[in-house]
């Protein structure tokens, strides 16, 4: 038995970026294997039973071809789940702090992040007004640790609360830097808007604190851009009217 | 400071029964608040600034009034992590195992739990067909411990995913044997097809780790059948139709 980490991911996936940052935080080594998830293989299924989504992680096990993932490696599959088992795996890395409360906080962000600002953020990038990303925001803002603190949305270090929002501000960047979905929404509707609206004086710790996790270098590590950008435009333009 | 623990609660709430269960567990010296979440006092905000909703718990701080909670207080919110916090708080509890893969199995039991399983009987609960339960309660039984271990979800310890879940297979019980909602919905529609789907022998494995959750000390103490009775009888009125 090894303690072999093979990590399903793709570059353009947000959720796969997350553990990702978390792998490289960590410094651990490990097998990635970049997985079409628009052309899913069949063997798919053997590194995530469940729902053959992406991420993935196999842990332990013999060491075999990723494409064959061995009955005895352990399967972990959800994002959250697989960044909680890094942190478990790898005590030292800070990605979790040590306090009871602490943790609590970071698990209380990713919370917040997963019922209030992904799923209205999704709904703009599939023409929503962006409107209700504004509380989203604020509702994340108010989480932020206290002035004095910080830099991070837990204290002084980046923690797996700042691993699952970093890759969905960069999304949010590259979006509205580059006018993508501005043929299906309109240029003022879509891109204009979210900029002012999130642009607003009262967010501006929440800004501050998005935009420096960008320069993580986990976070620019595992963030591409131009694959991302054919991605979100491809994905955009499904929406264009005929 | 103390290390003081206020729980807000009640007696009808399925989230609030995961906590309670958590804080039998543990064994935990704490104040039991009882909170009447369909008339909220205005004082909830200050122990769940977020929601104001239930279950809450305040940690640490002077010792206060419960219906005067500290600002100097930790204030931790949503069940899933608090029962986190409940593990973090009292290592020696078994709440989670020390096992980084037997932890992402607790939490991915939760997960499938709280996407797969729960949002379909919430429907049902509301008068939807329980045909789709039967796919959460595949989902969960696909996870349990396998043959000659057990006999709770992950291994021979219960965890904070037994007191996720026991709450739901309670209030399911507790729904199918008085026939609660049959007024509004039928007794064959609501009740009938729901004890035939979730009664089909390859469920066998799931209802009985399921019934075993609901013999636990822990989880008889937290559970209050004529309140929810009353409760969800209540709720289920709304729909009878005039
Ligand atoms: N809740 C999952 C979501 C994962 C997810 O949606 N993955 C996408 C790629 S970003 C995927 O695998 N899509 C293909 C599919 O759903 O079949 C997580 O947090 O890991
Ligand atoms: N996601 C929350 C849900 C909590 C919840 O829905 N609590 C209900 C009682 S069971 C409540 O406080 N309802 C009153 C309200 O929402 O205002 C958790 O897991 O703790």
């Amino acid at each position: 038995m090894s303690n072999q980490i093979t990590h399903y991911g793709n570059k353009i996936s947000v959720f796969a970026q997350r553990t990702n940052i978390a792998l490289h935080e960590v410094n651990a080594q490990y097998t990635h294997c970049e997985v079409d998830f628009e052309n899913k293989p069949e063997w798919l299924f053997k590194a995530n039973p469940a729902t053959a989504q992406i991420p993935a992680i196999t842990y332990g096990g013999p060491v075999v071809p990723f494409d064959q993932p061995s009955p005895e490696s352990a399967k972990i599959t959800e994002s959250i789940v697989i960044l909680e088992f890094l942190a478990d795996l790898f005590p030292s890395s800070d990605l979790l702090p040590a306090d009871p409360v602490e943790r609590a906080q970071v698990r209380f962000f990713i919370s917040t992040l997963d019922t209030k600002f992904w799923p209205v953020m999704l709904a703009w990038m599939r023409g929503a007004p962006p409107n209700d990303m504004v509380d989203g925001a604020k509702a994340l803002q108010a989480l932020l640790s206290q002035e004095g603190k910080g830099p991070y949305a837990v204290g002084d270090k980046f923690t797996i609360a700042d691993a699952a929002f970093a890759p969905m501000w960069a999304r949010f960047r590259l979006i509205t830097e580059r006018d993508i979905g501005v043929e299906a929404f309109g240029k003022e509707q879509h891109i204009s808007s979210a900029i002012r609206l999130l642009g607003v004086p009262e967010l501006a710790k929440f800004r501050a604190y998005a935009n420096r996790l960008l320069e993580r270098p986990s976070v620019k590590a595992t963030w591409y851009p131009e694959d991302c950008n054919e991605y979100l435009t491809r994905k955009a333009a499904r929406f264009i009217k005929k």
